[in-house]
């Protein structure tokens, strides 16, 4: 569907947007709580920029596109390229958004301000040990950038 | 040496004790004009703390310890511990610091408040590689964890 397309069913059921913002802060905290340390706005080697990213104790690596509605899951043509990036792959998302229409092949997450819910796994589909090498060296160094300025 | 002995000469030609938060803090920034991305105080899988952790661009793991004064060197017994957990080992101390006295098998850095430079290029010991990807994934939790305070 083309980004200029009308959409006025789903916009009348979302007559507001989510603070992708707080989805996100909630979605993390989840993530943490699930034993996943995640960071925002994780630029992907293929130049697109992962909402959540996350390592889990073993090292499985997880993303999380947040979707504040309808509308930015619509005009998001490229959410299956971050399959490549990851062994799950998450859409999180308000209460609020029809969870319906989103991909049964990704894994669903409900969310608000200060945490959620997994409500549909993801399947697993492993990276291979040198991609997984390269992003959590990737990861682990764009982490303590950010780190450091605690220094 | 035994911790209660007194060292006369070295503390008469070091009055003062560096701040190691600004060694730290300039040693930290002197790695990252390296290409080498630091966090403070990471814990390593033995139960030590490293003042100083950093991962390079090709995922070699740096340890630094930043020693404030000589008596800071001469009651730390467990330095070499540190060769098990990294590629690079550094003591970083201030030009005030007789850095004879510390082991030529190490390398070394000067450092103030706002950088430094490596005065003695630290040996390589590589790490196996399992013990490499323990390292750099637990470093990106913990990294992580930190950054994760921002969202």
């Amino acid at each position: 569907m083309a980004v200029s397309d009308p959409i006025p069913t789903a916009r009348a059921s979302n007559p507001a947007i989510d603070d992708a913002r707080l989805l996100m802060r909630g979605t993390a905290r989840l993530l943490l709580d699930l034993g996943i340390t995640a960071i925002a706005e994780f630029t992907l080697p293929c130049g697109r920029r992962a909402d959540l990213a996350g390592l889990g104790p073993k090292g499985e690596m997880v993303i999380v596109e947040v979707k504040s509605g309808v509308q930015d899951f619509r005009t998001d043509e490229k959410w299956p390229d971050y399959f490549a990036w990851c062994d799950r792959f998450y859409f999180a998302v308000s209460d609020r958004f029809p969870a319906d229409m989103l991909p049964e092949q990704t894994g669903l997450i409900i969310a608000d301000g200060f945490g959620g819910a997994v409500v549909r796994e993801s399947p697993i589909a492993k990276l291979a040990p040198a991609r997984r090498k390269a992003l959590t060296l990737k990861f682990a160094r764009n982490a303590a950038e950010r780190a450091l300025r605690a220094i």
